[in-house]
């Protein structure tokens, strides 16, 4: 039986046409060639924060513990932006300080965020524009070698995150929400969970209401619903989502990310 | 040396952008981090079965053996649909229960056909919507630790499958075939081999007639053709194709999956 | 510590959505199962060997000694061009000799140019469409698992390659260089490196000509362009590129490959 190697995922908005995640994964080979790579994924919209950290978000738990997870969606390099890694008991989360790890934070006990300020592990020379490459694959790889944080930086008490808004149990028969992604369907993600809409609230006939639209049915599967029909289901992420057969329910309703949703029962 | 590892193939409609794939890899080498995992392609046309019967055609056989191929494109998810894996003395094939092995079971002798039923080898919960997460990637994981399949389900006798019409030969010098496949550059595969129009009838001058077009010469290479000619040729798949210089040649015939062709010899 | 698995790089223009480049691992992970292989990308322009060779120039040596890089971007496939393999003391480059490694040319100290000539390490029957998977993938397995080139060819002293512009630095105030290169967002990459446009000369105020434009200034970030503007700045691989702020410059100056650049100090 083969042994364990280190598992690196990436997540980008590098795209899978240009040399840039390759190169990232020579250096890490490079520097540990026992590591497993997997991408999460390289069509993250450029720049867009948001969306690596909710793509980042429904699936980090699902790989193995030690796994460590290197998001470069980067607006801000070349600029003062930290360089860090977070450390919770089961993984690490390396990437840009500018809010990618939000969900985590919220979601994860950390033990520590660690900015790399140690230069001799990065890729010489760093260029202006491209420290996927030249400083986040060489930090992960040195972290899959158990390089100790100690020796490749310090501790940081003031990561930065985004605001992530709670669902509001205003009362037993009125949740509020709010749409937190919108993919590239057009499904609108909101931060319900099943915590909050419970299988009884559904079977009393909850309806989610967004924007002007009759409040929406909450169905279990795609194909109860009537073409369109604005309808309401708990996609695979645990979140309740928005949709319509064959549409973009972001365009029927002119919704997107920080919109209100609100869940009534009768 | 390093010892083999068991290899895993993913073949998805779920595309490259989402958190699909990558929660699918994590799961796997959650339950056996020494598995190898390959991508055949996730961009197979969305609930397109016989799209991917075709492409797991094409290459399944250039795996090693032991290599278990993964399926999930599965518009009956949620739905009673079984979950299965298909078993040769050379591979398993896992996926939905909806024909999209039917080519294996034309061409390879099967051992037996599985369904899975222990759930708990399943991913828990298990949603209603990713199966590919919570079934079929922790069952192909288990299977590539050579869990028996007893212990994972039951077998059954009656996969579905779909019709795969077989080339005619009707007579020495005239052959009927069908449309199998239509690639995203237009061409057209059909079912013809080289084992029923052989290299003899090429030479006697055989055309291949689909349509109301005038019969299409069978050549070598594609830099043969003349601009805007219909032509066929043998695909590296093995397959008969017709296509044309820098067209849809299902544009220029009004071809599609299941259309007729014939070949004749003059 | 698991052992260094043997690295295989794959460059082509097959996209990814069809079963050429799974078959072409499937074969070379049944020649070898300890290898390890690494996308650069499949998304080269179809046909384009400059765009093929510039990619892999620009990461080839972020890998780590041993790596095979396969590069099938093959316009001539099933006529006479030769199947090669050129050899430096730290990678194999395998693919088609149609000066796809020109820029490897170049830069390395090249060993030799082996010519594939034993079929017996092909993947037979051997397609006159699909090298990638009936000759390329095999011979870079079999050199992963270090069979003596001698066994697989022949020594060839004239490979095909195409010609490079070198950047002429005309005067201490004139640089004349050549675009290499255009991405899929319109950026100009040129031939000029800081060898050539050193700091002291950014810092003297060179500016950059190209076409009727009046000339660029160099830029250190993106973000210090204005609207509009066309600027040049070094990208991530070394090279002068021009840019506009959310358009292509290509579009902008009607830039091409091959167009003459021109640095100019005051």
């Amino acid at each position: 039986m083969p042994e364990k190697r280190p598992l690196i995922t990436l997540t980008t908005d590098f795209g899978e046409a240009d040399y840039y995640v390759p190169a990232m994964k020579g250096v890490i080979l490079g520097i540990n060639p026992a590591a497993e790579i997997v991408d999460l994924t390289h069509l993250i919209p450029a720049h867009d924060i948001y969306a690596a950290a909710f793509t980042l978000m429904c699936c980090y738990r699902d790989f193995p513990t030690n796994t460590i997870h290197v998001v470069v969606v980067d607006p801000g390099v070349g600029s003062g932006r930290r360089p860090i890694m977070a450390m919770t008991d089961d993984y690490s989360f390396v990437g840009p300080d500018n809010g990618v790890f939000s969900y985590i934070y919220q979601r994860e006990r950390i033990n520590r965020v660690v900015c790399f300020t140690a230069e001799h592990y990065f890729r010489q020379p760093v260029s202006s524009t491209f420290h996927g490459r030249d400083v986040f694959a060489p930090c992960a790889a040195y972290a899959s070698k158990l390089v100790d944080w100690r020796m490749m930086g310090e501790e940081v008490s003031d990561p930065v995150r985004f605001n992530i808004p709670a669902p509001d149990v205003a009362s037993a028969t009125r949740i509020r929400g709010t749409v937190i992604h919108v993919d590239r369907f057009g499904n609108l993600i909101t931060n319900i969970t099943s915590a909050e809409l419970t299988v009884d609230l559904i079977r009393a006939g909850a309806r989610v209401r967004i924007g002007t639209r009759a409040p929406a049915r909450v169905l279990t599967h795609y194909e109860e619903a009537n073409p369109n029909e604005l309808f309401a289901y708990f996609g695979s992420a645990g979140f309740l989502e928005l949709a319509a057969p064959r549409q973009s329910a972001a365009q029927l309703v002119e919704g997107r990310r920080g919109i209100e949703v609100e869940v009534v029962v009768p």
